[in-house]
């Protein structure tokens, strides 16, 4: 038989096929909310790609049966409209469009912690950033009602990876990546080093690669621990990384960058989430078995997914939060003993 | 926290939470059926191994709503009572119980060719075994509505494999093993060479491991070819294979033999089938994410499967042979390719 009559075996996953399930779940719980939560969006900058992504967001809350209000406010009265949404009860969720003081300021960082716990969609306020690292699970142990909130992109990235059936769901939650090798290129604080925490609490041998070397998150041996630790490789780079690893994710920025093909595990299951294209797309297709050349529809789905989490619980509709939310990864015992550890 | 209060995090599945949901779909084929199929064992020497697998299927059958007839005869009549058996129309399906006339004989390799096609539920015919080495995946091309029987044993390990989700069914037909490495230790014509094949066929990287060494079934990079080819690994052992492989799968008979626990990569899936413990059952559960002690009574389940299907096949109920057995693995369009290039 002739080469050429060979199917691909390559399967291409598009983000909004994964998207669209996440939204048929946030619709279900949405059913069951008297009221449209309200997503208020503070733009404090003239970055074009920050207008593209309030759009986006607007968008996909009006599309989705929620509401959204963009409110476009001078840099230094950011401080105030963050103050004012927080108290207002008519809003539910803020997002605020970064960089507003860009580096080298810090000053975006105290922004960020001006956001109410109880409306930061993003999941950017201390508590929630430490809770994803320590592996905490919720926020009022133990009854454990309350889900802790996770930053979009890198939860957008573990919702691919359940869709993709890399979770296994035979294995107890909070476990269910125990045996799977996964390499994560980049290690922002934004993204890929929540994102190496996430994987690696749910059971995974992590190796994250960014420009200063590789480090292994991994919860042990056996994964005995119940939180990651990370180690550093020394002399490691993605040459030893990619061979190793059953999933490769890559989200550098530049559009120079490209992981080396040759060096990723026939069959692996390969994600970009950069808005550039870190793979070769026709050759990844040539050994890879999953390739999932996007996620930024997933992205948007999980915010919207966050916010009717928050917006249940900041009415304290427990029983609410926990029904719309069937699919989370999260262990409830696990969570338990973790927060009692902590 | 003390250690003492970390949970296990082995999953031990055992072969009758496996075996049930087969049942479960056999009887759902079975209630289409307007007859109790019959199974007629031949039972032709005095091993109490062979007494005990036959009033083992006797009891399966009863259980399960089939007919189930012991035959015993002598030696010399075997070749007459297959015969008889094979042109009676209440009988659906014919099991030997074997060895009859024990090695270094090879008449035994004769009667299996005896029993017809249409009632061979243990897929020992050469027609089936041809096709399950050639990955042909249906009798009657281009139709495709007879599927090929395929012995008891190797699909019992890959109902197992699809229960546990090794089988990614996000992957087309056919290919849900690409990018899995999977060690077989055992090489026997019965079990682990067919083993081997199957799962190779299927896309996985399958370590073939016997005393004579370690030979290599894939379907090349990117599984590109049709059906597996068979490599010899010059060199190779056991220790070269287990720290590669996601999955190992052990039916080593004797009872000296043991997988050497630290060789296996953590959070490996362990799977035995020798009727001997192969795994150090409290050692694996240290470091493996799955373990499956035995599969006896899958097999078992996955014969009245083969019944099933046989019976509805003579009877030539094409539309209830295909709904009867949804959660099959062959894929239809690459068996219809296989089939052509045969």
């Amino acid at each position: 038989m002739a080469s050429s009559t060979v199917p691909a075996t390559c399967k291409v996953v598009l983000a909004g096929t994964i998207a669209k399930a996440l939204l048929v779940e946030v619709a279900e719980g949405l059913a069951k909310l008297n009221e449209k939560p309200q997503l208020v969006g503070l733009l404090a900058n003239d970055d074009p790609a920050a207008q593209m992504y309030a759009d986006w967001s607007a968008k996909t809350c009006i599309e989705n049966g929620f509401q959204f209000d963009l409110r476009k406010v001078q840099k230094e009265d950011i401080e105030e409209a963050i103050l004012a949404a927080n108290v207002d009860p008519t809003v539910h969720g803020i997002i605020v469009y970064y960089p507003i003081f860009p580096a080298p300021s810090k000053q975006d960082n105290y922004i960020q912690q001006l956001v109410s716990l109880e409306k930061d969609v993003e999941g950017l306020s201390h508590t929630y950033v430490f809770n994803m690292y320590q592996n905490i699970r919720f926020l009022d142990p133990p009854t454990n009602s309350q889900k802790s909130i996770l930053p979009c992109t890198p939860l957008a990235v573990v919702k691919v990876l359940e869709h993709l059936q890399i979770y296994n769901s035979i294995l107890p939650y909070g476990n269910r990546l125990f045996g799977k090798t996964i390499t994560v290129i980049n290690r922002s604080e934004v993204v890929g080093r929540p994102l190496a925490a996430l994987l690696a609490n749910d059971g995974a041998k992590v190796y994250s690669v960014d420009l200063d070397g590789v480090q292994l998150f991994t919860r042990g041996q056996g994964i005995k621990k119940h939180r990651h630790e990370v180690h550093a490789q020394e002399g490691w780079s993605a040459k030893e990384c990619l061979p190793l690893s059953d999933v490769v994710i890559s989200g550098v920025p530049g559009d120079k960058f490209k992981v080396e093909t040759g060096l990723i595990r026939d069959g692996a299951v390969c994600i970009n989430f950069s808005s550039e294209k870190n793979f070769d797309g026709p050759a990844v297709k040539e050994n890879a078995s999953i390739y999932v050349p996007a996620i930024g529809k997933v992205t948007i789905a999980v915010l919207l997914r966050n916010l009717l989490v928050i917006s249940a619980c900041s009415r304290d509709w427990q029983e609410l939060l926990l029904t719309c939310s069937p699919t989370e990864t999260r262990s409830e015992s696990k969570a338990a003993n973790a927060t009692s550890s902590a």
